[in-house]
């Protein structure tokens, strides 16, 4: 373990430590159960994609629908779970894939989803870091994210566990050979041990009333992540964008000083970004780059070389763990003990 | 017009104050092009729904989204618009129905996506307030939801009026005559003249750093449009959540004396929003719930009696319209004239 952790935030410091560890399991031990589930998917066929989740995996579930749209050209959607467990809606899912991803695989209304749509016909996938879960078992195809038990209420190793798990299924479905996968555990490694300069980055906010992400395309999960994880272990509001939507009514929002974080791989995605880019330096915010496309004067932290785009999420989410854990931390507060927050929430 | 618009928010204003006579005149005079329209997808019978949207527009989406998936059982998804503009995608849409929701129709990516998905087979829809825009003409089907020119930048009667249209759409589908939709201009004029109930709860919340709101199911696109409002207007983070997700971690972020507006009309989202509100009133913030289902002692603002749940959104939003106008003009702001925001925003 990376410090003890009987100091304030040593679980999620633990954990996010480990992730070169855990994804190097994943590529090690996992690449067979998902070329497995990859055959049967591409032998079903499935025209359409559901996938659902809560909390930090709805972030996963929203990277694995970039994927699948742009890798495999399948058209997905985001499930609203109440609609089949509260509203009794039964849809026809035939040729429908349905995903569910959870960390504890124990979520009531994720688990009432995945009946519903087994039921209704649809192929029914869980990505679970829980083998043994009733979401596990109650779903025809499995996933294990082999992350390992986690102890930290933030999740974290889970989070990039999923990514990389369902990165290397879309792969294997398009027939690849999982080879930009194969640099993420050393890419991690790199900004695990960058600790510090997020450390710096949070004393810059400790006194900030509120913190903007934003990103696009694959990036905008990650700008997703890093909001929640702020909110859960800072308390500070969090607001995430994409890029697009930020110059919709939220750009008004934003007042001279205030933090936005920018999340800008090389891609496509930055491509797009550089207009939003001028739009906030223009309102004056405290912009900060993860990526070198910034503009001038911008204080930028330079991500991990030789990963592809659709790849950078499993890495660059990694600094804004530490952001998240440093900025609890300036601001005199355990993340690893939020407050009014369990490990396992049960909604319905 | 309700007030001279020279007044400050008296554009907005006025435009609130129409929307009773904007939505008589979707009865009117839309439904005949709506039934034509329906006839046509039923005809089509699509298997998938793809609804794309930007700002504003990305709620009424969203609520077209409950709307398919409970009244019709087809499964749906929100588009990600940079997945065929910037990325290049290009699935396979055939028995896939795309539907762009636009005020102005004059987004650039919105267009991309029409003219993506029609050329990969999908049948497409365009619903906007500009039957000459480019949008309409590039999608196969179009219906004009006749809200007149908006000239406020917070959109407003427009909103309102593309809910309405999914309304009538999805329950002409359906096989149904509007039954429920007849009393909605009604129901409206209720909220309109409560303008003075919504600038006392401005007041109360006009040193607020953040505001929280949050609803289930149906009314989780009124959260959401509310919090864009406010943050559009007033210039406030104000975080939107789905019931079930505000336990994922942003409840803790809720202080002592927060203020969280709760939408829970009646139906199957307030008993799902129960247990959320429980746990937001012991963390000890400051709760409004629109509706009667409230805790013990929480402050309710009474929603009008004999709407339909899944009509409630044309009509709830309407208080929150005049929540973000009054909060705005409490801290000193000109709704009408919002720093950094034009009335299009165009993103690729």
């Amino acid at each position: 373990m990376a410090e003890p952790s009987g100091q304030r935030g040593g679980l999620m410091a633990a954990e996010v430590a480990a992730q070169p560890e855990v994804l190097a399991r994943v590529l090690a031990d996992g690449l067979a159960e998902v070329r497995a589930v990859a055959d049967e998917l591409r032998r079903r066929a499935p025209r359409f994609v559901l996938l659902a989740a809560r909390g930090t995996s709805d972030h996963a579930a929203l990277y694995g629908k970039y994927l699948l749209e742009v890798e495999l050209g399948l058209p997905c959607g985001l499930a609203s779970p109440s609609t089949y467990t509260a509203y009794g809606a039964r849809p026809d899912l035939r040729d429908v894939l349905v995903v569910a991803v959870s960390q504890s695989g124990g979520s009531p209304d994720l688990l009432g989803t995945v009946e519903v749509a087994a039921a209704c016909g649809a192929t029914t996938l869980a990505v679970t870091n829980a083998p043994d879960s009733e979401l596990a078992r109650a779903a025809g195809l499995h996933l294990d994210v082999r992350a390992g038990t986690e102890l930290s209420v933030a999740a974290t190793k889970s989070y990039t566990a999923e990514l990389l798990t369902l990165l290397l299924l879309v792969d294997a479905w398009a027939g690849g050979d999982a080879a930009d996968a194969r640099v993420l555990p050393d890419a991690v490694h790199e900004l695990v041990v960058r600790r510090a300069e997020m450390a710096a980055l949070a004393h810059r906010y400790e006194r900030a009333t509120r913190l903007v992400t934003t990103g696009r395309g694959f990036a905008y999960p990650t700008a997703r992540e890093a909001a929640l994880k702020v909110m859960e272990t800072s308390y500070l509001g969090a607001h995430a964008f994409s890029g697009a939507d930020l110059l919709h009514g939220p750009l008004a929002m934003l007042d001279r000083g205030d933090p936005v974080v920018a999340v800008v791989p090389p891609g496509v995605g930055a491509t797009a970004m550089a207009p939003v880019l001028d739009r906030v330096v223009e309102r004056g915010a405290d912009l900060v780059v993860l990526g070198d496309a910034a503009p001038p004067d911008v204080t930028t932290f330079a991500l991990p070389a030789g990963v592809s785009e659709r790849a950078h999420p499993v890495v660059d989410i990694v600094a804004l763990q530490w952001l998240a854990l440093e900025l609890a931390l300036a601001r005199g507060l355990d993340p690893d003990r939020p407050r009014g927050l369990a490990k396992l929430t049960q909604t319905w």
